[in-house]
């Protein structure tokens, strides 16, 4: 049994981290802060933990949070890296759902962030947490900077290809479309039901943060630079990620050769599972689920290759992921707490 | 480790029952059956369940059915009493998710359902499924009649005042909203998402078929004829029932007091969940749960009493609540593969 | 042709406004205010009024409002209190849809609103803006309080029945359902799509501010008081209000009876439309159009009579009324400007 | 006053049809068929066309049909090809919302529909009915087929830059996003509510029936063969259609003058409104009107450009642009009975 704390509790990932954490039997929740609701029952405010989560918000208490074994970073970015330097010291392992570690180059975090890192120094002991790429660096690591949604929907679609060389790595394109949870629970005007409902739209299509995040992850599989077009995209639904990538293919190679590509990678893991030829992958399907679903499609035969790749955002991007990462750091059975079917219908 | 059959795996409840028995510490799902899909994969059909359930759909057979311990229908109405009878006289334990066995009196079903009731013998020997107020009968029951999802949310929230007299059985007003999964997996053009999405709409207002359901139920406890009027209404999300109870105060009794009365008679029950004074209960909070939540409230402080329940239609007003029958039944933990918590956001 | 002034403009009744008005044949909006958009172009918070409001937000100016023939308040409430008095001074027509001058009763409107009303010696001049019941009273009006949402659906589908005393004015219950769009446009955690969406629930069951004014209503109608039961409850779609309505029946009267009631009341009525019986209302059937649709049904053939009436809140419960209430004051034919039939699907 | 015909008036597109043409001030409504529905008050079936639609479906019948000046085909694939020579022969001018005449080479269509096309002869008389591409041929046809909303919504976006050969005409990528009642008003499993709702997939990927007539659009304009990869995907909401465009510019040009290309090309045109450089399209701004909004990004400013094209699937993308055709024809204002703006929200 170990002690774990979140910081940052009152947000969507947070409410998904006491979600899954409740139910992990070496896991005992100490504390979880919240400085706008310090002081107010969990279940109030989630109604959904009645029952099951007896504790109470508290402010943000470094001294408190040393005492756990793993401590949840589930805070805006710009947060953790206050905070992580103490509880690492103290020998803390310290595993953060924002970006403040995800780049390993500071100076295009300071670009896509804020001015100034706080702790560029541990930036580069940070374990990217994409547990299928980095496993044993995770197991090993006391700082681990968790994907972010689109990149892990996009990164476990097109990492195969890369690892390989079977595509172009100029023209790639990523076509993501969102759940509006992915946006947090922020009071904002853009994600009301009443803007947001019955309706499509790309944003950030200028430029979006998960854009370098998504970038240094394909250039480190490619061992070269790649030129990626990624337009995200909100959809009217709470919960998924929706991925399309597109790629030319490098050689002559059938969509079976490269289904066979695909088994071989994620054959053996416990959280990517590739479809059949010819299926369709469906938000739907992994809703509520610690799975990414992909499936392979050649349309016509031409050479673009057409990838779909689908997660639940809060869970295998973001909170699920996070509880794999701390299985694998602990030793733990890396679905312990994480074997939940999707929820369909 | 018991062996389970479930009768009807292709509707809402069927795969709903595969998704929490496929969890369950105890059962072996053995047979499932469909005799449209006959021969295709489970996981085919629901891609949420691949890499659990390695299971193929076959024709129903009671010589295969016979070889289980329990046997679940989740069909419609009118096929378990076709079956029932040659399972039961094997000792297999059944478990009715339809509504073939709900009603006592054959008649009544037979002016609701259809013309001629196949083993009306039977009906006697049927235990309605309502733990809270049947659970000794469950235990030592063969054939469990579950009650359905209106019948659930309505007489969970109006049971234990009749069970003090403490409401006017004259006058009970159940105005109650469903998701369209309680329309279940049926091409039918009124729960198209172009039908039934953005719109709210009442149906069956002259009479639905859980009418003399719950009247049963509150008869039954009331020991006196009830006269109620239950509108049901369509609403434009998959899952939840939301029932909004009205009844008339016999006595002049503080909300404080009728509270007590709800938190003495549910305080001991795993899944039911009287809230705080002053809270509204939403169907959210106990998405893909098998909670029901209650809320109590006295407009006013008039004399008209308003009680909020709200369930999963599919868990505890159908699958999970059926599963909870058969731990019940087998003598396992009564929340056993039913801890889930809701899915929220 | 008429100058028309809207003040607050960026809400959805201020958008909806533009959006009916723009196309009347005998208006000319000549200004749209926003304190905080002033400066803004209309259409780039509105894209779809592109091509056809040409106008920028303006602070709002009460020398400029007087130039105006008609000003529409669309304002939170407390706003048209302050500016009324100046602009009815200039002889300027003035409709509001905020309640401001709902409640005849000023002490009532300082319970259930603001401590001070800014101008009560005004509140007895109102008219309220029912045309199906006040039509003579609007066309000769300075000043029109618009009903709410709420109140226009409700008191269409009970005021026929109080009118011939047909029902128990004790024990009258009004369950309504309304989308998310009527909690306005604002920055709230509640009306997140997050968290409204995919979720049903009841609000403000202790007391919500429509009581009053639509208790004010009823019992006008009546001629004595009225003990009215009134639950909103918050349905995850975005446009339309479904009011289930619940009274018992004083005399032995068929449901065709009472249908006849309804066909002779608002038969010649353009925007009232009685179904057939054995119908359900709809809300999809009249998203976007100032139809009232009415359903009635007699459960069972108990004394229980089931009123459903619905509408959409943005038009018939808002700004459709408010333009409708215009063609009255201003002797435009009564549905200028108001003839787009529901958008289904 | 033009006598108009509907055959096929019971689904989606006849519906709408029917809402746009019963406000159109130059036609009278003379027959409405379906063969399912013959006998049926047409506001039976559709309530939001009470009081405005005053017909009964009849069965199709070509000496009724004849006497049309105008005869619309809502139809599904294959039913036109049918009836439209007698109607032809007579006259009677037919514009076609299904799939009959949309493709000009006989043996592709027979590849992608049905095994043989009843009068290929007509094919080649049949004019294609995008407005801003062929509008003079419009004017002078007898028969137009009229854009699939797939086709309406790509071509409107790709064309500009394949007109003045801006883009490589290898590898453009259409990745498009369609409401729900794209599907039609049929009793399908897929599009249920329960299977649609909250959730996103993409299908057809091996190849969808619009891709030829995307193609066939796109080549006529390039002059050229095309490669185009076209992916659509379910989206859940009701009406919307989202294209995201990507193409690769062929010469050194900046953002702004490719804005320019496209103000020029579409500022005289009333339906195609092209939105600020850095603004998104959102589907909810079309939502039930004509329009076509674009927006033009180029992220980064590498070389691949994106166009975001959003149209109403319904409106521009079936039956407001079949109405903009017909006014064409009949020498009518091209947006008469089309000037209803998007309802938002």
């Amino acid at each position: 049994m170990i002690k774990v704390g979140i910081v940052g509790g009152t947000g969507y990932t947070g409410v998904e981290l006491l979600r899954i954490l409740s139910k992990h039997t070496h896991v005992e929740i100490v504390v979880v802060t919240s400085r706008t609701d310090a002081g107010v029952n969990v279940s109030t405010i989630y109604p959904n933990l009645r029952r099951t989560i007896n504790l109470v918000f508290s402010p943000p208490d470094i001294e408190i949070l040393c005492q756990c074994d793993v401590v949840f970073f589930a805070t805006p970015n710009g947060t953790a890296m206050q905070m992580a330097p103490a509880l690492l010291a103290k020998g803390v392992k310290v595993i953060d759902l924002s970006a403040d570690f995800r780049l390993k180059n500071v100076a295009v975090w300071e670009q896509w962030y804020e001015p100034i890192h706080a702790c560029p120094e541990l930036v580069a002991s940070a374990v990217y947490g994409l547990p299928e790429y980095h496993r044993e660096a995770i197991a090993n690591a006391q700082l681990v900077a968790c994907p972010g949604c689109y990149p892990t929907a996009v990164q476990l679609g097109f990492l195969p290809l890369l690892e390989l060389g079977l595509i172009d790595t100029h023209g790639l394109i990523a076509d993501v479309k969102s759940g509006v949870s992915g946006a947090g629970r922020k009071a904002e005007l853009a994600t009301l039901m009443s803007e947001a409902g019955e309706s499509f739209k790309a944003y950030s299509v200028h430029g979006h943060r998960h854009l370098p995040e998504i970038q240094q992850g394909l250039e480190l599989m490619a061992q070269q630079p790649v030129e990626l077009t990624f337009v995200p995209h909100l959809t009217p639904m709470i919960r998924g990620i929706h991925a399309t990538l597109y790629g030319r293919l490098t050689q002559d190679i059938s969509l079976t050769e490269v289904y066979r590509v695909y088994q071989q990678r994620y054959g053996q893991e416990l959280f990517v599972d590739v479809l059949n030829i010819g299926a369709h992958a469906d938000t739907r399907n992994v809703r509520g689920s610690n799975y990414c679903q992909i499936a392979l499609h050649q349309p016509q035969g031409k050479n673009t290759l057409v990838v779909l790749s689908v997660i639940d955002n809060l869970v295998k991007g973001a909170s699920g992921q996070a509880v794999q990462a701390m299985n694998i750091m602990c030793g733990f059975a890396e679905d312990e707490g994480l074997q939940a079917l999707a929820l369909y219908p």
